[in-house]
């Protein structure tokens, strides 16, 4: 069985219908076609994903289906395909989990620098990490600079690019970028620390290799991207391309059915981000603090030797949950705190240190 | 308020708390930040969202939120992710319609083709057309091209791959579309008939532009891909470099809780595709009636001037619901027909034969 990967679905269906509904979902989800029409044995024998265990659940049941590897191509439009193409189409089915047979993830890119490499570039061995966000969108790029000066100034580590910052007419993504990293590069200067810049790279593949270059001449160092925006394989691509740590976005994600800890976990590592941002629980969005956690596991635990990643919890979150949040996730996580410094006002660079002394006054472990 | 789109949520949440919930979508999906702490005048006027109506539904409420165009970026990924990025991360709301301001949607590219183009492509300027899929995947390519071949001979318009063939080891893209496409070529020779094929292209956008230079290499005349997979920007550039209609497919994007007619019928028509495949009321999926017909609506009604586009019900479909399906449709309709023609088995080409002589029988008016 180790040329199979092993996904476990929940059906809200009910148990007595769940050994023939198991079976319909294992057709759909490999040959998709009645499988009783199929003659090739190999087809039979090799390719038809197999029920291997059913467990009745509250409201349903549980199903774990034994998927060949080779018909996931080993890339990431098809690997979704096949845990999620067309059953997504099914509203009764959610993706819970899943297990790659040894060997499998090193196909795929995976994290270039993950926790360690993200630790080297800000210079902090042990402690958490630090996050910011320059927002609102539609600002002028003087005002989202003096921002990042600001955050800087403060000495959080990265500061990144509202999502919602593309490359519209108010702020264009080359304009931007290049005043942006000289804003933190002279106050870098001044401190002696070293903010890092992680503008939004978005749009089609031909516009983010275009950003790319825009960004390595201004000497940007990181870069914020959402793969469910611009497509799980567009984002394969920009991980070979950007030499570069990579923090993934959430957005569009959470619509998916597919379980939270799966797809900005264990997906998103193997695509390649370095850091997944999450909403964290008790903020404006609803996952519960076990699915943050088991995120967390996902983002971090072992993955075919693949490098653990940053968690980066965020979402509605103030400088006074700093303590609370560290104790929950440990120091290998990275904080965001966006809105919650920017509504300080005048007194941005006051709450923007207060939430740096916090994370690093926590210290060095969990 | 030209400049602005007007963009449906639907929210599971109590009414009396309805103003303050929309107010929050609203900030969430353009500045995400609190709206109290933005100063600058020109962001507040213009860019953040705002709420234009609330009405009541069952379970919650709904409510019309008008987003500036201008933070769209006129761009696939930053459209979406203004549409749903973020709210896709709050389980309680789904989005329901989304109008554009006139003149938006010219800035996308839109069907190249449109019903008109697949019509003239195929040599059936009234009647519904026909489609059919080579299956299972894992097949050898001599079974695939033999399957082509034998719907070809039943004359089929549009004979696509599964959309599980990708570039697997068992049927590698570049030698399965020569072989499919010498066999469909061979039998319109000896039939008259204007088969077409359209292979699945899936990956990463080099890999896409490999795919499109082997494909055109071998005379293939027409593309299924899934925009979803692929991701949003990832599709429009693939609609900007193919010579070929594209028939879309809806794998991964019917877990969005974007309602289908958007996001099948009025986007992936905006971003290009020709044809939009949605699964049929009555098959293996749970699409109500309404929400096939409105899709239609959405794929073949006014839109800013772009051509209308075929709907194309599939999903456990049979022969003899073809009269019921076109009854309900009309006949600016392909009909897709997989499963249940290849579970004929060696009556292959009589069901197939079956189906297209229906489908022709029907005539051209609904």
């Amino acid at each position: 069985m180790t040329d199979r990967l092993l996904a476990t679905y929940r059906v809200a269906a009910p148990h007595e219908s769940a050994r023939a509904r198991a079976e319909a979902l294992a057709a759909e989800q490999s040959v998709e076609m009645p499988v009783s029409a199929i003659r090739d044995e190999r087809v039979l024998a090799e390719i038809v994903a197999r029920v291997e265990a059913i467990r009745p659940v509250e409201g349903g049941f549980e199903a774990d289906i034994a998927l060949a590897s080779t018909t996931t191509g080993m890339e990431a439009s098809q690997l979704l395909n096949m845990l999620f193409g067309n059953c997504s189409l099914q509203p009764e089915v959610t993706l819970e989990r899943v297990a790659f047979p040894p060997g499998y993830a090193k196909a795929f890119p995976g994290p270039r620098f993950g926790i360690a490499g993200l630790r080297e570039l800000v210079g902090a061995p042990s402690r958490a990490l630090t996050c910011s966000a320059l927002k609102p969108q539609g600002s002028t790029i003087h005002h989202l600079a003096g921002l990042a000066r600001t955050f800087a100034l403060a000495g959080i580590d990265i500061v990144k690019d509202d999502h919602g910052l593309a490359n519209q007419a108010y702020s264009p993504f080359a304009e931007r970028v290049v005043a942006v990293q000289k804003a933190i590069d002279a106050a870098n200067d001044e401190t002696g620390g070293r903010t890092v810049y992680a503008p939004t790279f978005s749009g089609r593949p031909r516009q983010l290799r275009e950003q790319l270059k825009a960004a390595e001449y201004a000497g940007v160092k990181a870069a914020l991207v959402a793969p469910m925006l611009i497509g799980p394989p567009s984002f394969v691509e920009f991980r070979e391309e950007a030499g570069m740590p990579i923090l993934a976005h959430p957005a569009l994600g959470g619509a998916s059915r597919i379980a939270p800890p799966v797809l900005l976990g264990t997906l998103f590592r193997l695509f390649g981000a370095d850091a997944t941002i999450f909403p964290n629980h008790g903020g404006r969005f609803s996952y519960s603090r076990e699915t943050c956690l088991a995120l967390c596991d996902a983002a971090r635990g072992p993955l075919d030797g693949l490098a653990p990643i940053l968690p980066v919890p965020a979402g509605g979150m103030t400088v006074d949950r700093v303590d609370g949040m560290l104790a929950g996730y440990g120091t290998d996580t990275m904080l965001l705190i966006g809105g919650g410094l920017l509504s300080a006002g005048d007194a941005l660079l006051e709450r923007s240190r207060d939430f740096v002394a916090r994370v690093h006054a926590f210290g060095n472990h969990p």
